[in-house]
Formats: C-alpha cells, sequence, structure tokens
C-alpha cells in the first residue's frame, strides 16, 4: 500500500515535471508586433507625428493611455454639433500649423465673440467698458505702466534665442530670478499687479513667482512665426490675438478626424505605456497588457508625465533631470450652459476680468451653431490649488460666485455648469503644460529636443513656436517625424 | 482517413482547451505574501521606520531597488576594515537622530581632520591660510560683508516655521525669489559672493538660483534642534558643525548593521516598486516580479523618485504636483587615494575652497585607522552637469587638476581615484536631495508629509530636522512609524 502511494506520488510529480514545461509553451505570448515607429501619446503631438510617418510610409502605432485621442483637447458633446471644448481652445494669427491642420481636414473657423462691453470685477464693484486697448478701465498711472511695461518685456523677449534660449544675452541672469521678480522692479500700482498676475496665470497657469523670467520671454518669443517673435499683447489678445479664432465642432476633431485618416487600427487606447527597453537594436515598448517592437520611439507627452516610464537603459542623467524639472501648471475649466446668449442683449460680450473669487477670466464661449448660450471661465494656478480637493459641488458653487459677480444674478439660470479639473486627470495631473523654473533653461534646456539613441521627444514643451499651445503640439510632431525620417 | 485525421485533429483540439486552464492552475503565483507595512525604500528613512515597526511586533517588508542597503549612504572598502564613503558622510551636533544611531549600533564617531593649515585658490593661486573665522583670507570689505549677510540670513531663518514653513511672516515674498536674488541684493564684493555660492553648492548640490529663499531658509532652520534653530555657520562648519565628525568603518554601516537587526530575509533587494495598488482595503505593492499585500505602505524615497511608481488609484493632485516640484540637485563626489595622508606633513588638513574647475570644496578623508591618506571632493550644480556626459577618464583628469590647483603636483602620486556620479544612478538620479524652486513651499508643502489613506511618506526631505541629511532621514522613518503606530 505505501508503495502504490509512493509510486503514484512520484508518477503525479513527474507528470508535473513534463506539464510546466508544456504549459509554458502553451500559453507562451504571441509574437510580438513590429512597426517602424512607436509612437507614446495620442495628443495632437502623436497624432501629428503618425500623419507624417505615414506619409512617409512608415509603419507606426500610437499608443495612448487614455480611451480616447486628443491628450489636452476634449470636446464635450452636448447637443448635436455644438460642444464645448474642456481643453485646448482658442487658435489664431501666425499659429499656422494648427490652421493648416484645420484647413487640411475641413474644419472651418469662426471669430471668438468680442461685440459689446466686456466686464472687470475690481474691488467688490463689476463695471462694464468698451475694450480697445485689450486693459480694463484703470487709472492713468497704471495704464502708463503697463504699457511701459508690455514694451519692456516685449523687447527683452525680442532678444531671446529661440532655438537656443540658454545662448540669449544675459541668459544665465534672466534665468536665475523669477518672472515675479522682474515684474516687482517695474510695476508699482496695486492695479497693473493685479492685472498682469491676471494675464500671467491666464497664460501659463502658475503664479508669477513659479517660472524663471527667462522660460517666460522664451515663451512670449515663441508666440509668433517666420515673421517676427511674439509679443505678450498677442498672447493675452483676442481679436488679432491668441484667442482670435475657433474651430468649428471643437478643437478634439483636430486629434479624432487625423486619428480616423491615420486608421484607428493603428491607434491603441487604455493602453499607459511603462517601459521603453532597447533589446539587440530594437526598443520594446510595454504597456501592463502589451509589448511592441520599434525602431524608434517617440514620447509625445510632458516631461513631467515621461518620467513615469521605466527606461531600459535609463535616460541619461541630464535628460532624466530635465523631466524632473518641468512640472505642469495648476489648470480647471469651468463652462455655464444657457438657452441663449443673454448677456449679448444686455450689450455684453462675456469677456471677464476679476480681482477675486475662483475664476479671473472669462469668456463667451457660445458655440457656432448658436443652439445654446456659454460663458467659460478658467481656474488658474492657485485658485486651482485651492480647489484640488475640493467636492465637485463645492467648485461649482465658487464657480457660480465668480460669473455672478461679473454679469450678476442671470448666471443663476445655468441649465448646466462644466467643470475640468486638469489636476485630477491621471494622464495629464495639471495643465496646460509643463513649465521651467529659474535655473531649467539655461541647464537643461538642450536636452528638451535631444534624441536619446532613436528616443525622441515631442510634445508642445518641446516647440519652438507657440509653446503650450496646439499649434506648437503639431509643429513638435512634424519636427520629430523630420528628425526621425532625415536619419532613416 | 480524413475521418480520422479530423478526429485526431479534434481530439488535440479537445486536449488543448483542457490543457489551458489546467496549464493556467499549475502555473498560478503562488500566494500573495501579507504583512502589516511594506517600506518603499532600504535607505536610512526606510530602515528606520522599519525598526519602530518592529520594535512595535508589526510585520513588515522592505522593498529595496538597488543590490544592497543605505541609499544615498555607500561605503567603498579599499583595504581591510578601513573605507571610503561615496555618499552620505559627515555627522555633527544637534544631528540627535543619527548620532543616537550610531552609539546603539556601537559605531565608534571620530572627528574630522582639520589640524593645520586650509587652503584657497582664487585667481589661479593656492594659499594656505589658518581656518579660525571658517573663512578663506579675503578683504576686509568681503569679511564685513560676508558676517552682515550671515547675520542678515541666520535672523531670517531664525524665523521661520519649522512645521508648517508655509506659515513664516512673508511665507509667500520669501517664496517668490530664488536665493539668488536674496543674495543679489546682499552681496557686492566679488569674493564674498564667489564664497557664498561655493557654501551654497556644497550644502544643497545647486546653483542659488534654483531653489527658493524661503525653501533655502528652512533648510539653515531646520539644521539644529530643540535647543534651538540652525544657522548657515552650522552648515558650512567643520570643527562644531555639520563636517565635524565621521563614522569608523563608514556610515553605510548605519545601514547595514540596522538591516542585519530587522533580519535580512524580511529585506527583499534588487525589487524596484512599480506599482502600489489599493484593494479591498489592503495595497498591493508589485515589481516586476512580486507583490506584497500590506496594511500600511511607507514610500522612503525623494519625491522625485516616488513619481516613477504607479499609484492606483492615483495620488491626490497636491501631492502629484509636489513630486513634479521637488527635482534632486546635480551631485559627485571624488576622492584621491594615497598610500598617506602626506599633506599632513605639510601643515596642510586637506581642506581647501576653489573658485574655479570641477571641485570646489575638499576635506582630508583619510580614514580613522590610518591605512591610507585620501582627499575628498565635491562635484555639485553646474559643475556636476557638465560632467554628466563625460567619460569617467574626463572626469578622473578635471578632478586631479582641481585636486592639483590646491596641493600641489604630489596628488597625482594618488594610487586610485574614486568617482561617485549620483546622477547617473538610476535608483538617485541625482543627489544629496530633493529642493524646492520658488513658489513650491507655500503652495505644496503641506503634502509632504500628509500620508494618503494608509499610504505614508518618509525620506530627508520630509523631515523637520536636518533635511538632506542622514539625521533627517532617520527621524523621517521613526517619524512615519509613529503615525503608523498612532492610529493603529
Amino acid at each position: 500500500m505505501r508503495l502504490i502511494l509512493s509510486r503514484s506520488l512520484f508518477s503525479a510529480m513527474h507528470l508535473f515535471l513534463i506539464a510546466i514545461p508544456l504549459c509554458h509553451a502553451l500559453l507562451a505570448e504571441p509574437s510580438i508586433p513590429e512597426v517602424d515607429v512607436a509612437i507614446v501619446g495620442g495628443g495632437l503631438s502623436g497624432l501629428s507625428a503618425a500623419k507624417e510617418l505615414a506619409a512617409a510610409n512608415k509603419s507606426f502605432v500610437v499608443l495612448e493611455a487614455r480611451d480616447r485621442v486628443g491628450g489636452r483637447v476634449l470636446n464635450a458633446n452636448l447637443t448635436g454639433k455644438d460642444v464645448q471644448e474642456l481643453g485646448g481652445e482658442y487658435i489664431g494669427p501666425t499659429q499656422n500649423r494648427v490652421l493648416a491642420l484645420a484647413a487640411e481636414l475641413g474644419l472651418p473657423t469662426y471669430k471668438t465673440y468680442t461685440k459689446g462691453n466686456s466686464t472687470f470685477y475690481r474691488n467688490g464693484t463689476a463695471r462694464h467698458y468698451k475694450d480697445s486697448l485689450g486693459i480694463p478701465p484703470v487709472g492713468a498711472d497704471t495704464l502708463v505702466e503697463l504699457a511701459v511695461f508690455m514694451t519692456d518685456i516685449n523687447n527683452l523677449a525680442s532678444t531671446v534665442d529661440l532655438e537656443e534660449p540658454w545662448n540669449t544675452p544675459n541668459a544665465t541672469a534672466l534665468d536665475s530670478m523669477t518672472l515675479e521678480t522682474y515684474v516687482n522692479s517695474k510695476l508699482s500700482t496695486a492695479d497693473s499687479r493685479i492685472l498682469l498676475d491676471i494675464a500671467i496665470s491666464a497664460i501659463l497657469s502658475t503664479e508669477m513667482r513659479e517660472p524663471s523670467l527667462l522660460y517666460s520671454l522664451w515663451c512670449i518669443a515663441a508666440a509668433g512665426d517666420e515673421t517676427g517673435p511674439g509679443t505678450i499683447n498677442r498672447l493675452i489678445g483676442v481679436d488679432g490675438g491668441a484667442q482670435d479664432s475657433r474651430v468649428s465642432g471643437g478643437t478634439q476633431l483636430l486629434a479624432t478626424l487625423l486619428a480616423e485618416r491615420l486608421g484607428l487600427g493603428n491607434i491603441y487606447l487604455n493602453t499607459p505605456v511603462r517601459k521603453v527597453q532597447l533589446k539587440e537594436s530594437r526598443y520594446l515598448v510595454s504597456s501592463d497588457e502589451i509589448t511592441i517592437s520599434a525602431r524608434h520611439v517617440v514620447i509625445a507627452m510632458s516631461p513631467s508625465l515621461a518620467i513615469r516610464i521605466i527606461f531600459d537603459p535609463p535616460l541619461p542623467a541630464g535628460r532624466d533631470q530635465l523631466n524632473q524639472r518641468m512640472p505642469v501648471g495648476a489648470l480647471g475649466k469651468a463652462i455655464a450652459i444657457y438657452p441663449s446668449a443673454w448677456w449679448r442683449d444686455e450689450g455684453l460680450n462675456g469677456e471677464g476680468v476679476s480681482d477675486t473669487g475662483a475664476i479671473r477670466v472669462t469668456y463667451d464661449n457660445s458655440p457656432a451653431g448658436g443652439s445654446f448660450g456659454a460663458i467659460m471661465g478658467f481656474i488658474e494656478a492657485d485658485e486651482m490649488r485651492k480647489l484640488d480637493t475640493a467636492s465637485e459641488d463645492e467648485v461649482k458653487r465658487q464657480v457660480k460666485q465668480s460669473f455672478a459677480n461679473l454679469f450678476g444674478p442671470r448666471v443663476d439660470n445655468a441649465t448646466d455648469v462644466l467643470i475640468q479639473r486638469w489636476d485630477l486627470e491621471e494622464f495629464s495631473r495639471g495643465g496646460p503644460c509643463a513649465f521651467m523654473p529659474p535655473g531649467v533653461l539655461t541647464q537643461y534646456g538642450s536636452y528638451l529636443r535631444a534624441p536619446v539613441g532613436r528616443i525622441h521627444f515631442a510634445g508642445t514643451e518641446t516647440s519652438l513656436r507657440w509653446i503650450g499651445y496646439m499649434d506648437g503640439a503639431i509643429s513638435s510632431g512634424e519636427r520629430v517625424a523630420g528628425e526621425i525620417l532625415e536619419n532613416w
């Protein structure tokens, strides 16, 4: 009996010894798909890279963490074809890449609504005014001070070396102070200070104390094209400025139509890439579920997201330290929806500037189709941070208060209030883009666009034009594709 | 025949259908080990947390990415028991936690060698001097300016609220400028400026343009104990200062002896944690190979390493943005080894300060046992960045040049030159610790030590005493253990 038991046990173990390697073979991974280029990130930069690579007959996949393409552009579909943009929204003159893409995809643009009076809420009172200078009604001393300041900062920005900002005259000194230190040395009136505060946080989604002066100047200079460097006026401007126009059907169409053209089969959604591993002259690009083998890799996201990917071998020290040094701003968007744009009947254009509350800047956000009215406001930097842990209801309450300060009690008739909190998005962790604190651009700027082997870096942060904008994202994708094709 | 073939095929397929689930069962993961606390990071903070938890009879594992414990402390074993420290090295008065740990582990300490003259290399000439003030021989104007500056910055540091630095008087203003902006407003002579530059980069491994003033003041204030706040003098001081003493056998013994006491079976080496997942009130802590189930998790590393771990659910926005905003400094250490400390016979103590080259600060690093002589120098911030891509030989060449500037041609007789490049270490990516650029401490400081559920954050950056030092690491581990035990 004992003998039989032993033999049975032996047989069972024997079976195991055979079965386990057999099982490994049966369950083996399917063979790893091979492509020319694996593009990590399905925002406008990644998709634009894919477009150029497809045109050159290179095979590719786009690996996107979210369940949608578009990254920082996102439509909320409300009624029929009229939408609201919860992310990147405006386009304007000299944003030639995004204008070209919209035209190519057959997407008409339309002007942001500006007819009528703007509104300035200051020290507890709302005042309506005709906005000709782009500056609310303030005292002559403030007007003069701001005019001089804007001339000064534009002149300084025009000295920036766009391609190699670390070679700008006095680069180290300009990169050794915060934007706030510079502004403190130039502005003295409370009004000019608060207006500039509002403008900067609306542009960068940071407080003035966060970015370096040199980085800020670079962003200003980059807001242009080959006809000349940008100005702070263009960045804050609506008509003729960065908020000049909108895209019919919403900006996410730029991404979704592009993705359709590229072939949805080439785009893997819900696929956050965890690891990029160099193995025998190919890169293995892996999410938790799949692995792709690629000749080139494009990392098309902000540096503070790229740092979460494990690179094997590790990235060079300078590139890793750059990734550590470019945090994303804090940003939300709030949109109140109405049956119609009732403020227009009151002679207002929906443009608002406020010295207090969750929202400091608003625009009329009604869609081209006119099927409803909408007022949009940004929640920026310190204001967004204060609300990062607040409930959705509390954010809505504060947003409505901000709108009411500017436009009166009728704002309470909103049929809906949309809130988009970019800080809470796992695959953004802030918005609209990564910025550079002091000392980063001079010491690490050269790593921004430098490929590491055949790993290439895209994303609006790597652009030389319209850094942080959709236009910059597109040109970065085009640049990176060129980089790959040049050395094929 | 066809029938037979079909039947065979059918049988084979049938076998497959049975075999695959069977195989899954055979290859199933072993059951997941359960512990009270999973500690991610086997440096001094993680091991100190483990020590307190073990004393309270809690079960734990330490998951360490490297093939050794110690993190930022690392011995190079040279001859017998005489070693060199390639990471954290010095201890001094008011560093009560590290002094207590050394005593508990039976590790004697000894004074850093200071007998004889120090050396100042300035404008191409080395001068030897008796170092009584801790300041090299400079003009009276520089001496006065530096004395006034040090008094001013110490006074300002003494106003910092250690526990809640964001509540310091004028916190926002102090956090809105770089340390450099403050220094520029205080120092005018070239000598005082260069000396302060050297001191700051030796303390923080950053240039003065990188950290905010408030963060710098916080670090100064934290360099003390309950008897009073720290001073910049203590941070730069040798005798009676932060470089006062050393640990016999090298500081890594603090970690390795502690690990032995904790039981090496509880410490998993070569186990970089990739994911922390909350599942049914337990945390699943996973590397590529293993998963541990824990009631609490301790993240014992710098924020810029913690950001590479995937948290599910994601960390709250504020904690994530903090992790984005605390980069690590750039740091290397170079040590020239000699048969004996020959400079002592020349009346020199090996302490050097230089205005140029890869190394700006040196110390006599000979071990207590006296089996060889050693000169150690730091490669800091911009100097380290310049060399991040250089070959080991090129770094050694520049290091030797720096040593030769200070101590003459005899430095060429080195039998060995040790180079430790912390920027290149995959599981450090810089050194000695993470710092805060402007705007971070006031807006994100409260997230540093705040647990997220039962995820707790340790690491020297989270300490209230001796931030960035071994002492701070130990107290952070003790604090985090207390946090866990308090609410058991």
